[in-house]
């Protein structure tokens, strides 16, 4: 398949660029970029900040506006747009009737749009038949979550599912790529921690919640928790790490009970041979001093989610930690596990 | 007043040594370390990693094995031993009529040792009376808490006078420094964030309830809110971090009353003129990226206690972060103000 | 006396209001910054990046446009400009009789502005006399040199006198702070080191030339040595290093001779009781691991010149590191050091 | 093939582990380590510190003690052994017929052991003849250089074999983890830079003129330019730079024709297919801001030499920086190298 990319020169696009080099469905036949970058070859438009070298092929192509009529030869766009402009030109592919497989935040929210975490709540897809982008449904948009939305999301769904959640208290410590480029300036980061990331601690209740929402025929019904969140920035280079605790709804809720809900969970997209799945969802450390970002965050291709210390808490009933490449798992390899499964599905072809 | 200090070649050894060069009342007379190091000069036993010139006068002074008759000419001495040998040589020197202000975890819960923070619980002193070391009462020990310890009692002072505590939940963000030299190797932590600390989270609760303790005849009547702690390190050099979500007991409690209560929190040493005393003991943030470890623990000379971000909750009442400066203020610049607190309420002369 | 600062939002200037707080002469009088800036608090114009805290004198004070009419009451400025407006904004104020003792690159090599260091070459200031600015000579410009150049020249000059100087090879590892703010992304310098900085190898050579140059009747006649730089960005805070490899002119030079002329240097300043004068010009290191910008940088309030590895080299004659704190002793404080000579001398009063 | 790895649960064993986990042509079969560890299973034993997952074959797998009995069954070793007992170990393998592909350096300037960078000097592999190790010749060493050796000859030879080398200066910025685990304490190296490295600066000259001398039949005729090296460490997780300037016997040489000596280096092995062969052994890059270890240590596995800022220099005739993977083609992946050449020429089998 033909696919585009918007926001190609960005940080979430060159991430697309990098992931998608031998994708065995997917070959890259637009990118897309700001009306200063259109025009030029791609190696002169972006400065190519991932730490393996631009695919050749992509290096000489030509940089389009964001302009469905400048793409109109793919099947379908991964969106890595600046939420400043992503509203009205993913609105307008969709509308073009080019589906948008979109990391940006825009239409997370939008009750039509599933917010979407393939191993969480695949049956959310269907969400796209009540889209009005079109009259034929041949364009649509399905969002990834919040970098940090992605592995809370994922730690916390056998846990949902077994025991229902009553309330969470969070503290993240989050990478600088996370930010983009230039992003954070080193004299922030450098041997110190930002106790603020702005936008980002008022994601995780309603992102959260939605992913582990019910699909019914009037839309997603919302578990409706109460979310504390103090999100940190921290001298890392990939990888968000989140310190958890969690007031259960059914108990009693052994420890043990909540460690075999965790390593029994049932991946719903286990038997679909997607290439961007990873074979282990969930990896529960046992060790203390594990999980680490510099350790962990690429197992799998940077896919998979990192638990350790689950244990049961001093307050409320559990506590643990959770960590997963934020621009890989929580932003660019999420979209195209996103659109694998749209693929397998029959929503994209 | 001359002083000894026991551990003098080790990390916090270090710390006293740069922190009394220039002490208006109190002079180095005795440096105590191991037999390995007993004998030598303290230029050539010590690994001196302080980021100021280690002064002239102590370069030369001849190293003494950690025995209180070597050390019979001091009034007291500070001690930064390890934990493993602390127990018996502090209770040498005070069995030998030698007071000592220690920064070691071995008797900080021994009910007739002051724990100690000044601003926070300077009646606790009087405990000294309860001590047995010797018939005489020469001898005695007063500790300080465990440098996480300290940040937050100094933070929840005001807020526990006010409202009660009824639980906490906290995440820490902890330095390198903390872990001594060698310490923490650079593969563990460059980049990345390690999500425990060994023997780190069980302190908490005990230390801070004991801070916060009531003296009575009987001892001190601590409060018993339960504490759920994670404790990372992360890649700093000095200050350590820590997000806190606190149930209030007296409800209700508007965010301006917390507030309030912080800003005009009572210091009962304000009048006493302590050399180490920081001007302003809580310094409350209001800039949401506020405080960070590079830019503000070195404030106050490193012992100023930092707030920021304090906000109502979403779960429980009240959130916020607070740091410190972990050598100075939560070790050898907390046992120094101990020191000088003693001075002045005439149990050291 | 009453001073102002040029460019005092900027990083420059930030260091200039931390040094001056308590300076035993100068008084910080106007704050002159851009017209975006002119009008406002400083405390609202200025992103304070300084690990103390902003002064409350100058908290409250209003920030100028950098137009001589509106600082005509102070007796000198300092500058912190950025080149792109240093040309016409120092001009001006010389012009208009106020003098400019700034830390720009512009003037540097004007054949009749002193560029500056005083312990190396403090009778270039009498080429003040032959600056034009006012036909009364009330208003001129004396340079410090860039921040690489400063801890060359101080390491060179009594390597310089006593043996002289043929050819140079130097590589820098130089820190964040010396790009200002933001300057560095994080992302490019975590974890990395960036082998080049745009501008900075090709002033090594014309101005430790002409910080060593003679003063004639003619001007400053300058040695000629070639110099081989490569300038690297590496993740440390503050104090620049560098490695360098000298070929002298008079020979025989044994290292023992080379080692007695560095730590017998002359400090042509050492009787002037200059406030921000280090007591140690340069401090000689003989541990191999030493000089270090975290445990160095400091030392003398960062005004003293660390060298190191002092050795014969295989290639050439000697080799040794050198390291200084790159916006103390490089920049701000140079600049202080150069207007406290100024007012011994008498040119400032 | 069965190799065995002696020194296995170090920092270069675990590489090896790491690396050859899916090599086409070699499986492990044994892994050695100290008395210590064996008899335990290899994940009890070592502290797995590569940011991959430990392979669940090798897990598993018992450790042998480092002794050829016990080692019958592998068809060769490669050796990560410390150089405190490298000798010794190594040789008694070589003497009972196993041979030795070692990163150690104990062997490195034996006459009759190979140094053997294969895109470099794949000649010299026959020096293995005059060992005596056994009668037959069964057992033999052959040695990989130093970390900062193999950048330095692969970026020097297509300029040695075109212009000849007088002398060079090279200064080094090396990462951490080219000091194994635990190796650099986290106070020394977080923002900071070490400008010395035990050992590594006299390794230089004799290991790279070794490596670009010439085979005769009285063994290896070795260059004699003299190197001055200042080897420092800073805080880079992988990937040595080196800045270096060379003076060529051949002149005139202008920058364009080493340029072209560079670019058109004929890689000796360019034909063979070996699994770990780059396709393109040196990378020059033309930016002047790379190469940066961050960004290119990883390039074509980590086997590539990256070069940047070739250019004229002021002092002698070229100036350049190079940048390779320490741990990988620096070590391990260049030992794996290493056998594979020596499997296609007939020596192992």
């Amino acid at each position: 398949m033909k696919i585009g990319i918007l926001g190609a020169t960005g940080a979430v696009g060159q991430k697309f660029i990098r992931l998608l080099q031998n994708h065995p469905w997917f070959e890259i036949a637009a990118l897309g970029a700001s009306e200063r970058s259109a025009g030029k070859k791609y190696k002169d438009a972006a400065n190519w900040v991932e730490d393996v070298e631009l695919p050749a092929y992509v290096a000489d192509m030509t940089v389009n506006p964001c302009d469905p009529k400048a793409m109109e030869h793919v099947d379908f766009v991964f969106s890595g747009l600046d939420s400043s402009v992503a509203t009205e030109i993913e609105g307008a592919f969709a509308r073009a009737g080019i589906p948008v497989i979109s990391n940006a935040k825009n239409y997370r929210q939008d009750p039509t749009v599933p917010l979407l975490v393939p191993e969480v709540n695949p049956d959310h897809i269907e969400l796209i038949k009540t889209q009005t982008f079109t009259d034929d449904g041949s364009g649509w948009i399905v969002t990834n979550p919040n970098c940090v939305a992605v592995p809370l999301s994922l730690a916390l769904k056998p846990i949902y599912d077994a025991f229902g959640i009553e309330a969470m208290i969070v503290t993240t410590m989050q990478a600088i790529s996370g930010a983009g480029y230039p992003g954070v300036p080193s004299l922030d980061i450098l041997g110190n921690v930002v106790p603020y990331i702005s936008g980002e601690e008022d994601k995780i209740a309603p992102e959260t919640q939605k992913l582990l929402g019910k699909l019914t025929d009037s839309g997603i019904e919302t578990p409706d928790y109460p979310v504390q969140a103090t999100c940190t920035r921290v001298p890392t280079l990939n990888g968000h790490m989140a310190a958890v605790t969690v007031k259960l709804t059914n108990k009693p809720a052994s420890i043990e009970a909540v460690r075999e809900a965790v390593q029994g969970f049932n991946n719903p997209i286990a038997d679909l041979d997607l290439p961007f799945a990873p074979k282990q969802v969930i990896k529960l450390h046992d060790e203390e001093r594990f999980p680490q970002p510099r350790l962990h965050a690429d197992h799998e291709n940077g896919m998979q989610l990192h638990m350790g210390r689950l244990r049961e808490a001093e307050v409320f009933d559990i506590s643990f930690v959770c960590m997963a490449h934020n621009t890989i798992r929580g932003a660019a390899g999420g979209a195209i596990l996103n659109a694998e499964l749209l693929v397998k599905k029959g929503y994209l072809q």
